[in-house]
């Protein structure tokens, strides 16, 4: 059987992780790497795999079946996707949930002879699934998404902006008792502050004052400074040792009724990696662009769009006689 | 906007369920009720739906979009699934396994013209989309399905096949021991009996010897034997009060690994009532039925075949703004 020949844009967390997760699925090849950087800096750790400047993708569209997109919704994704989709089929884990459709729109028109999955990381992506299963299943109910525990690239981000921080990472943790209150089959109205704790720790330089720098985290506007946020100091090798790794997680709820009887509904994932899980999503919707491409299935595509057989290697009287 | 309508087959538990879902449900109507029985009889318990018989059925394929076949798996689906297929979009919520491939073949023979979709309850069904969606996300890992705390219709019959047993109830539990065992990220290995666990309430006759009836039900083959099974004798007011309801769950888990790093999924369902959930799924795939058949999608389908999309009430741009 020919393999699915994927390209990679983007080696930077995503896209390390995207290279371990084809290297999982026997039936894909990597065929190459394309990046903004100097391709020889990023070729030197890594053996076996082209890598390539961006602008030699547009020679490839022969080769390649589907494009990877694994750079950051900011400001590589609205530039990248469009550009990408109106060569190759292409998928991303668009996560700006505010500019969400737009960036489809966008997509939609470049990929008139491609199919660009778009948004297909775990949230915005698996937890957005089974927010529709739940909704759709139970209509008289309430979906709760939690998030955590897990490190928030963002606010470790907005930390390390303070004067005086030489290292920080923000985990985002559940708060248990709310957690509890949607199992118990309640259906409770949550403030921002009420699902979610912050957990700083913070490596300060010498000379700064440790009270100022929680002062300023914790009055952080929208970061912040509406959540119980805690801040440990800690010494670098500490940091360095302890977290340094890119854990995450989390939970979408359902609390709902049929008549008098109530159904709770609850999915978890509780990851090592985010990012390399997120590479492994990517490549199963790799697997149904491909598929959707051949049948013709053009423009942007969300995880809501694809029937899950798309997502597997099996064949469908497997996927009925294995996991049905 | 044109309602859809809804036809149900069958006034047992999941018929009874469905009628609530569908009221539950803006976008759907109940047009009537088809029994083998005598309609009237169901009619005199319930207000303002036309009851019956199913050899009306053949006359109102103008009137009717989607008919909910609520029959057993055993006798009911074999003989009404293929029948009505033929004249009828239909969901059913089959769940005998093994026989699931030539099932979905006489639906598929039966269904030209329309759309069929089979084994749309919770496992089959919901269950079934995770164990999917698990093993196409992470490749290297291994799924795991726990049933319960649910009451098992199977082995309640069982044991009231037993001389002396007036009334009996059984409950599947996941050992606690086993899911942790999977929820630490190891992948252990089960015999059927580490997984769940028996336990019965049992209204003995009053001339009935209990000693007996408890060996009778441990070793009883197929059934118990190979599991840890425990046997309380109840009386019957106790029986009716707290044994008179059919709450079910269970969960399926993947450990799976990306290289080094461990990932956990999780997805776990607390039900008070079985059968209204089976329903509601169920009505959620009429509305799957409903549009792909208007679309040509025709033949047996299941719910590995059908984009999410397709299940809930809201149009596209509304699910990606509101639960993408």
């Amino acid at each position: 059987m020919q393999k699915i020949q994927i390209g990679i844009v983007g080696h930077g967390n995503i896209g390390k992780g995207a290279v371990k997760a084809i290297a999982a699925t026997p039936d894909m090849e990597l065929k190459a790497i394309f990046t903004r950087r100097n391709p020889e800096i990023i070729a030197s750790t890594i053996t076996d795999i082209a890598v390539l400047p961006i602008s030699a993708a547009e020679k490839m569209t022969d080769e390649i079946d589907v494009m990877l997109l694994c750079g950051g919704s900011a400001t590589d994704l609205p530039e990248q996707g469009p550009f990408f989709a109106s060569m190759f089929n292409t998928v991303d884990s668009y996560d700006n949930h505010t500019n969400i459709t737009s960036y489809m729109a966008a997509i939609d028109a470049a990929a008139k002879n491609n199919t660009a999955v778009i948004a297909s990381g775990w949230d915005p992506g698996t937890f957005s699934m089974m927010r529709v299963i739940f909704e759709s299943t139970i209509p008289d109910g309430e979906n709760y998404t939690f998030w955590g525990t897990g490190v928030s690239q963002g606010h470790s981000d907005a930390i390390r902006q303070i004067d005086g921080v030489k290292y920080a990472i923000q985990y985002t943790i559940p708060i248990e008792s709310a957690v509890k209150a949607v199992r118990s089959g309640k259906r409770p109205k949550f403030e921002t502050k009420d699902k979610h704790l912050r957990q700083c720790y913070v490596v300060a330089e010498p000379d700064a004052s440790k009270a100022e720098i929680e002062e300023k985290i914790k009055k952080m506007p929208h970061y912040f400074i509406d959540y119980e946020t805690t801040i440990n100091f800690i010494d670098a090798n500490e940091f360095i040792l302890e977290h340094s790794r890119m854990p995450h997680g989390g939970m979408v709820l359902r609390s709902g009724n049929t008549c008098g009887n109530t159904h709770i509904m609850e999915f978890s994932l509780k990851l090592d990696s985010n990012p390399e899980f997120t590479a492994s999503i990517m490549t199963a919707y790799a697997r149904a662009a491909y598929r959707m491409s051949r049948e013709g299935m053009f423009g942007a595509k969300t995880v809501f769009d694809i029937p899950l057989s798309y997502l597997s290697p099996k064949d469908r009287d497997s996927l009925i006689k294995e996991l049905l």
